[in-house]
């Protein structure tokens, strides 16, 4: 099974930002971490912290892959861009937040991304990209 | 480890309700497949339809757990009252939703009980409840 | 026919409660008028200040019945969860109030549990129960 | 007892308009029937597309009948004129609507109308009608 | 004097919960404290996390009491019942709040219960009980 | 100097529509006196509860007088149309209103054809027409 | 092909008002020059300030035609009963506007009933109504 | 009679403030034009910046006059506070205004002070405080 | 014990104003009586219309006083001034309002200036002042 | 004549995404056709689902071409900066839209992008873009 | 060059609020540093927490000066009133605030005040004023 | 002392666009001003219209330098993305606008990036950036 992991903006800077917060690990690092606890799935990663290149990605690895976990940051709550994109595909998109959305700022307690996905996972910081990957695993039990 | 679920208003029609849908399992059906999933857990399981009755499950019971899942259902969107109850206990609590709440109308959108919690599963079905599960499990790792 | 009325919050002080306006006739008693007006319908009364245990009677009732008349007070305007328990069910549910209540306070103009009825009687006091009855008996013909 | 029905626009294409969902009746020839079920009533009705008009009708009959059946279709939702031309009589008038509009679009939610009239029937069809007319019937008793 | 205190969701914690900010007396302790505070009136007490309880309660006990004190909790801000229940009866009822409602989030700002009290006291952690008690003190005088 | 007053809906019932509150006076027989009052002014009267026959009054009075006193009634609070036809004129156009708009409901409280007058005067009953011909007198002087 | 087209409100101005920005030319001129660009096109014209005669040209026009061009003017952004009219008929309507209502104040932005045309084009002056026939001669090929 | 003019914020830059708009006359001597037409009518007038001086000038002088006219400027909008003070006292108060406050700014159009009034008179420069005198007048009649 | 009671717009007319709900006591004549009361305590009082003299005299005050009573009146639903006033100081001020806020107009529903005090206590006319003064009396305690 | 299309995010799928609906035709092979359409016009095509590259091609392409046709996609709803580089070339800009943009989901109703063109054209699938350039062609004449 | 600086209200508090935030230096003292920093610069400084106050120094010292340096406090989100006496003066006002206004509670956000200046400068704390004074240097170069 | 100057979508365009009222100046030449301005200061630019290539910027030189003055354009009022990426550094950042927000349409009025800023300077043209140098420079005093 292929696994898609696109990442939107300011994500790049994990590991470096707050780290106090958000801990010392980059994503990179955890990548590596991830494709041991799921050996068999093959995980591919994207970051950009442009809003059409991720719109880019999702076009362009839909068609090989069995999943794509998204998580569009800030793009989340105002891109109906993305959210066409995810429409467009019929790939399944789950959507992942480090954050719980619905507890900070009000223009973050929506999703216009997640709307378009099959669900959303929000919360659990890195945890909330195994669990998404969980899912995979067990869609196809 | 022991993890209490709770389901809202509704969820006790599982498996009668729109079958073609939601699937012909209740969750009482599913509950026995979960704790043979989660063998090591111990999984206790409330329902119901009164608001107050779900806040005092949570009161009684988050002493002698080691975490929640809370599915509230129709009162996830309007209670004050269960925000209130989930802040006012340090067990953790994870929300979870079969349906994919972003997705759907608008008064639907934002998880009042949702602010409350650690983190928030939507979209999966009755799988929300096993990402919720695979939390409590790698938070203990 | 058996036909069910269901009554929400403070509807049990009818006959009590500013009788100049409402009457000085309980529920129950013209519930004994009704039984004579509609001598064909077997008619079972039910009324609570719960919602929760509103939603349990239209769960529990739903199968053996023909028709529900719901009067859902105050929860008509703000709850997701008795809404959700009527599209849960084949039923047929009409919503009555005695008031209209487009004429009262604005939180009251729109009706969260009318919407997922087949249809609405408001402001014909006690009568909009028998018009209801009316709607099943002609529905039968 | 003298009761005048009025239908607001587009209600002259009953029969011909969506008739799988609508029937195949128009309302002319529902009227035969509904003046064959309530015998002893003076049925007189009037149609009309243009706002004003059913305001004038509203005025010059309002003193000849005993109560007026008022469909204003999608005026119902947005006319303050038609709102003040009912709170300008004193015969009573009792709105009604096809289909249930709360079900609908949020634009069609409140009844300007209808806050004006003593009471409103919606989302039963044809019988919406009847139900009004039973509601004249039984006042009389 | 006959008084009436109703508790509404969460306040069954009081001591437990925070006791850093709400202090380690229960309501119950308090309530032994009230009583001899104000010798002279006959203290009765309710808690109940359900809605339709505490109109149960309202409705119940309104008719033997001199007044009555609310703290509708998590309710004050959504329920219509409440609102409803309290309009209801002719027994004066003080709305209290342990925290200032005004200064705490957007959706706790406006008090529907409250609505319908002859006033409101809020802020005073347990001492807006005693001022509740002083208005009914005074109001013989 | 020639002046025109358009009356919208419902005002046709003046006289005989609440006459303890607007008095027992039509605007016809108020039309007689206003004449008096004004000798020096050729008073034309036009109304109308159809919103399109007082555009076309609108259009087609504009070139043959010097002003125009619009009292739109409930058509005031909702109609781009008529906003647009008094746009679309140069003749000057005083609304006029015999309550006060901002006293009653909200949505009364704005006037969209007010907007693309002069001016408005609104709350004095009858002698609202009155101060709207002081206007035209003066503003010839 | 049979096209006809409909003017709303105040359109029947075109050539006298404000000419220096609408133009010199009366839509009746317009016309014979939009039947000699269109030679194939059997062209109908209508043109009405009053909302229901719109509605009623649609109803009864809507049999004997090809498609509807329709500029409803001020109508376009509140009229749920002309919305109404073009969802019950089956010929295809297209919106025009000779303005760009994007760009004009805020009441204008959204089209009632462009949302129940097949399109909606607004902005090229009298060429809107050019497009709009050149979308039904190209539909034909 | 005695009548006393109000002005708020700003008109005590009349005549000097944009001047080609509003003219080269300062309200003090637009007064004694005034008071030259209005022969019969004795005219206090008062001018303040501050909110609470009008109130002030609002309670002394109420008793001792037969009206007040007040323009009370960028108030208009927003003072709870001038609404009270005319709500308050007995005597009739006029709301004037030298703009058409419907043709401005979307925060002018509601006037909170305006809505404590008798009635309102809008957009007539100068001569709105002559059609308020003329109120007065009329009203003696 | 050094309290201050400042009383905002309009309260200068208690025992005039709508004598038969306000009572015929001024508030100078009710301050004699609560000295009475509270003969422990040492009462300043202080009145004024002007939103900025209530912001100086909280500034002034706030240094030799033990606690603040504020009755801001109109200025409570607006005054972001006074808000920030009550901010910048450490005395404790508490809220007082005549009337049960709650239960009037929206635009009265929230109290920018109570959510920068202690409390709020609303709706027991004179007594409100009363019950503010325990406050401060138990809190020694 | 020179005229540039430039699309947003997501067109680029033409052709492969929902074929049924929008048809097998990629936009690049639509081009073609079009082209042959309009022999006489220089057609030159840009597409991105980068904001900022559409940014870019309006103002490279500006000074080169005789107009601009833009379908800025989900852009269109959300991008002030488009509509800013819009208003900041003087090149005509007419924005097209496949779908009906007044019937789908309440946040594409008003279109940003749209309000800085000349006019816009939606609804008629790739026919819209035939209709812009019909525009251009008879603009010349 | 003549350059006046005009603090709303609160600012007097400067030095002694919370000094550990806003420092423990005085406007005044402030003051005499800034005369020193701009020895060119002939500074006046005014402080009131009256509105009317603030609009009174607007309007005389309007004439005798090069330039307003105006932080309104509180009034800034609120004021129609100075926003208008900003208006009516033609010598350039920059608006200044210690905090940034965007980052502050969402009442903040806006400025109405600053709507009618030339520009606004937020956020530096007292460096805010010298930024302010920057500019009128640079100005006059 | 290093600053970097970030301009994101049309700024390109100054000295082209609109020069009249922006002037002759490109951004490149008023650097070299600038430059000279601040002699002491490492001045670095960069431009772009890509939302997220801003962010790259924000991230990649914030190590590097000891300011960021940010102008995002028409990004301010909708990058959620932008506003977490100036969170999630700590180098200080100054926002800078050309134009006076406030007095511009009311989707600019308020600042998301700007919210994420140390303050706000708009409306004093290209001066707005000298005042955020200054403030960098003096900010080192």
């Amino acid at each position: 099974m292929k696994i898609i992991i696109i990442n939107g903006p300011n994500l790049n800077l994990l590991g470096q930002r707050q780290p106090e917060i958000y801990g010392y690990e980059s994503f990179e690092d955890y990548l590596v971490r991830l494709r041991t606890m799921f050996g068999d799935i093959q995980l591919t990663y994207f970051q950009s912290n442009i809003e059409g290149e991720i719109i880019n990605k999702i076009h362009d690895w839909s068609k090989n892959c069995d999943g794509i976990i998204l998580n569009a940051g800030g793009y989340s709550h105002t891109s109906v861009a993305i959210h066409d994109a995810i429409k467009a595909i019929s790939t399944p998109v789950v959507e992942v937040h480090l954050s719980n959305i619905f507890a900070r700022e009000e223009f973050r307690h929506h999703s216009l991304t997640g709307a378009a996905c099959i669900g959303s996972i929000s919360g659990f910081g890195l945890k909330s990209y195994e669990l998404a990957l969980q899912f995979f695993v067990q869609k196809e039990d």
